[in-house]
């Protein structure tokens, strides 16, 4: 990722700075980037801190101050990002780059729209980098496990939230129906919500059935909401499971040396020696 | 599907008429059932919006207006549907076909029974045909899977059911001798009622136990309605991963055809044939 | 079971008595049987309808003489049961015995104790021969399988049920100095009958943390809570996966010893020596 | 862990105390064991009752001096054990040691800071020892699979509590825009609560949307809570899956046939064969 030519001291710069940025595995870099994730999580305290009432009332300039110079902050470390890159729009496009872009605009943002900056907390996505930054590698591709799994996982699951939306739609219209608006199911909409916060077992009790019959239709909705929801979870887990197992096979060939086998094999799937 | 003799005007009009609805893997039948999808969407959305008491006052004319147009569409549709088939009859009594009935039952049954508009909404059902017409039959594989897991286990589950059902009936009898009728369990099916509530870990909170027997009681519940709902998780999950591993194999014996073969194997497991 | 010497006619009434009731492969068994099932079901929903209060007001004495009707029918029917049997006693205390024997006593008891009819409820017990009756033997191995697995993990989950109680009990004594009395928190049982309610996901809502502290320790409960409650799925799944496996492949190639093969395979699928 | 000199009478004592206290497979070990497991639950339940307002109020002076002496009693046993170890720094800095100094701090602490009996509770942490005590060696064995598992899985749920720990603060964020603080989201870290409860499907009802966009938001919420949510449930699965595997192994001897070999084992334990 370094630059090829650093001749003229315009490029010695742009190359010091992308070692500082974006090399976390010199020492420069690591410690630029360890400095930045505490300041991220000092500005996303700052920003959860902004919202309490009461604190508001007493630090509420000390916030605002604090708020104004992190996003100073991180706007000359964007400016410095894209200048230390030779294809900037590369970045700015790319998932880090949205990210950090979004990290900056709330505050400024909130000078047209008040309230704007209750999305500074967003910034709390560019912890993400601390995996990079730490050389996680390890937990990399333990995320890796569980990306694979929910990947391949992706059509069922599709498959399953239709059917719980389609289920939701059903079940909310038959509650409205059975117990009416005058116990609180004011609408469909507002009755599939409760179908959604039964099958899903959260729960709230703010709708609750009053009637017999809705209490009825209610504990049926739980019962086939649990077997249901059942389904992502095997779902998951069987795709966890193949993850792994493409992980976990160690046995290497004693011919060719080649590792990767299954653990039933018999013979080296690439040279056919005897394992 | 085809119609296979088209000589005469009528059986002309029938065939075109079951492309067009039918064979989404045609031109215009994609067109169709794609524009069909769309209207299946917005009639549901109007008779959701239409439950909704501030939408119904200001729009309530436009949305009864637009019941009825839908209403009368999908009655030409479910027409052509009946007469563009050899064996309309086969339709009606299918899957699909009692669906298509049931998404314009509940307007004119309003007409007799106020409030019967309110079932509309199962028309969202036939989004089901989504799947049959984006032609995604690998979506389609994934729903075999989970149906065949639901299927393969619907034995355990019924086991399952029973014993909760049984479970639930004491554990309700028990609160309800415990914490009596003025801490809310006011029957039996109340406190039945709420058994299930707590094991399903729903919990709404519209009951709860107040005293100390029925807090201790209710914990123990809990506990064991735990312990029990993992069982239909594990079901579901061994299911589904049997049920992945019997589609891995794709595999067909060159000696005698037969299919269904683990990746693993070497040899046709009905003939011995090498594969 | 059948009584070997059906000589003398006391000895042939107790053979058909035995026939009747216990065998219900004959055909006779087989419709007492049925109909028990029914008068069962109808008996518990008498005892439930008994607890409704606007019910009970209006039908007491025929709710009241329909208690007495089962409870007296079922009494005949335990008498006979002793009587038909060789080894009464060994019946008596069976477990079916004992459920049979508590399905009559409450009804007793409740001359003397006001409020033991409720305990009528525990007839549904008596459902369980529902598996035996309909001679359902393979929903009979379902439950097997998931008993085995019961039974194969009942250590593990004794590990994980004194871990929760351990967890609960410190949680509690933290969330009860944290939030104190005044939030409702009134004792350490309480806050404990708290903590189970929250780590087992119930989350009824009649107690809840009100200060921002006792809220951080609630997230940290309701996220650990989760962590530690994935542990008995995960157990009882393993468990079952390993309990149906058993049920499938246990058949070994006498060619070359390797097992894990289908039912219906003819052939091993490894060195392809027949079955 | 015996003294290897016992010589002088000094030394006889501490090799005697030694005994009784640590080596519970001698008969005076395991009494003395025993009878310190009921002593440490009677001493938490005091602690227990003794929060209750109500049981205060009436025996106070009991309890108190119940707790006192059970404390004066614990903080001999602490010496007993320091002075019968050699080294008894290791012990007092091992975890065995911490619980049982935190199970005598309490009550000294109390004297100055009111309040800090309540952490008496902690003693029962000391009921793990209770599976040392009993020789419940295969429970320990079940132990160690599920710490095998959690420890294995510890990166990926290290990497799953921060996705779900950034989706709550953007959710939360989210959700207090949009439901704002006149429906009871007064500050972000209160909605980030409220989202964390809401996604481990807690639901307290203590907070709930109001409005229709809320309630969408919460629903979106819940699904994917619920999706993200089925992954530790599936991680731990596997992980117990592989933790048990390891001890069982599926390797059928080529001799034999002769199965549950160790993984590392190259003969058949059965029959001596090369497996």
């Amino acid at each position: 990722m370094t630059s090829g030519c650093i001749n003229r001291p315009e490029n010695r710069l742009r190359s010091l700075l992308h070692q500082l940025i974006f090399e976390s595995d010199t020492k420069a870099g690591r410690t630029f980037n360890i400095i930045l994730i505490n300041i991220i999580l000092i500005s996303v305290t700052t920003a959860l801190l902004d919202s309490v009432h009461s604190i508001r009332d007493r630090y509420g300039s000390l916030l605002l101050f604090l708020e104004w110079f992190f996003t100073i902050l991180f706007t000359i470390e964007y400016g410095l990002r894209l200048y230390s890159l030779k294809q900037p729009l590369r970045y700015a496009i790319s998932f880090y780059g949205i990210i950090d872009l979004l990290a900056i605009v709330p505050t400024y943002f909130s000078l047209v729209f008040p309230g704007g900056q209750y999305f500074l907390t967003f910034r709390i996505m560019r912890l993400l980098r601390i995996f990079r930054v730490l050389k996680l590698s390890e937990y990399l591709s333990e995320a890796d496990v569980i990306l694979t799994a929910l990947m391949a996982s992706r059509r069922k699951i599709s498959v399953f939230l239709l059917t719980v939306l389609l289920l939701a739609v059903i079940m909310g219209s038959l509650i409205y129906v059975v117990e009416g608006e005058a116990n609180g199911y004011t609408s469909i909409p507002t009755s599939i919500y409760w179908a959604i916060v039964t099958m899903t077992t959260v729960g709230y009790g703010d709708l609750a059935p009053q009637t017999a019959a809705g209490k009825m239709l209610a504990s049926i909705i739980m019962m086939l909401g649990y077997a249901i929801l059942a389904v992502p979870t095997g779902i998951v887990t069987v795709e966890i499971s193949q993850a792994s197992k493409k992980k976990v096979s160690t046995q290497a060939c004693p011919a060719c040396g080649a590792e990767g086998h299954d653990y039933d094999a018999k013979h080296c799937k690439y040279c056919g020696g005897r394992l």
